[in-house]
């Protein structure tokens, strides 16, 4: 079997958080993307076996709904270097422009700004496999909120069409969340069956006003603490 | 990019439960693997957006707890068959012995036979992508439980090391359940680490005598239903 790159996608319980490891099979160096801090010994633990040592520990953007565990994985990874959007306004040890490629061993992950869930939102692509870890921007048949944290409809509209679907159909998207046990999307599925983001820009306005979604739980605790840790 | 096959992981909340699909990207045709009755709209809803036609709906087992949706489907997708291992005494359309295969266009699943969790547990192998679905018989540095339904520790050990552990290192497993937000594995993982399996047969079968688990809740209903809709 040719196995290209090593690739875990785990899910934490609590806040329906996707987090998703890569590993180069050569070097073993490795990223994780979206480490929660409930699931940060499972998957410190994991890493280790696999026998990969972490590189980066990349956040899509400054979540409200849950801690990163970045700074954590430092304690067990003390080289990993944790990483964040430039335009996130949160402290990382590393800032990503849009269009900026981040590698370990033969992992390359492309940074593609993504803003309108967050403004410093980054959706990453590892173009050699086909996939994409979306973050908030687009979730499976559905989209992060745009009503706090300089949340924009409009940008988040104009950063899915024209940063995510236009990658190629057969491209995997991976989310940021799920809450009904899906894992996966694809390009192609999104443009046709998005419930929110294959409709017209304005029925996506209208849609997005009248969502009437609770306050997150976590968003006191969350938000400061990455802002500091992301 | 090559896609050789269409895959697609979903969960099931209730009882923690792994379906799968596969589906061939030429003719169409696809099967599903443990699928869930509270989950079977949000399934056939997928596999019709995925334009995919269902030709079998697999179980790996009779499952203790939660009802199989195999016959559910059948409303959606009236030519497909279901499908059970000839141990397993319950009702299918079709039954597998060990070693047969399953085709669905460019899908080939080899059954094995792993019982130990219940007598007619299959693990579905398809070689060309390097998966097996392993249902009860192995779950990530776990297993499935000895203590009911025909189960016996010792008949477990030696499927699981047999027709499992003799698989290709780098064949990725996919379990009928997680409980702890993990999505796979690899053979080369749990030979080495699965808590229970990677020991000895004489602490494995100390191990599992020592469970102390809890009567299922919902074995009453589950297993009778499943008898019949498996």
């Amino acid at each position: 079997m040719n196995r290209p790159i090593l690739f875990r996608q785990l899910f934490e319980h609590l806040s329906s958080t996707y987090t998703y490891i890569l590993g180069c099979p050569i070097t073993k160096l490795a990223v994780i993307i979206d480490p929660v801090i409930e699931t940060a010994d499972r998957d410190s633990e994991l890493i280790k076996e696999l026998g990969l040592t972490l590189t980066y520990g990349l956040n899509t953007h400054v979540h409200a709904d849950h801690k990163t565990s970045t700074g954590e994985l430092k304690k067990h990874f003390p080289k990993m270097q944790s990483i964040l959007s430039e335009k996130s306004g949160a402290r990382a040890d590393k800032y990503v422009a849009h269009g900026e490629k981040i590698k370990a061993g033969n992992i390359e992950l492309e940074a593609r700004a993504t803003p309108g869930h967050t403004n410093g939102c980054v959706t990453y692509v590892n173009h050699a496999q086909g996939m994409a870890f979306t973050g908030d921007a687009l979730l499976i048949r559905k989209c992060g909120r745009t009503d706090f944290q300089q949340g924009d409809v409009h940008l988040l509209y104009k950063s899915v069409h024209e940063q995510i679907f236009s990658l190629p159909d057969d491209y995997i998207l991976y989310p940021g969340h799920d809450y009904t046990g899906q894992t996966c999307t694809s390009v192609a599925e999104e443009k046709k069956f998005n419930k929110r983001l294959a409709k017209s820009e304005e029925e996506f306005v209208q849609l997005m006003k009248n969502l009437n979604l609770p306050y997150p739980e976590q968003i006191e605790k969350a938000v400061p603490y990455n802002m500091r840790c992301g």
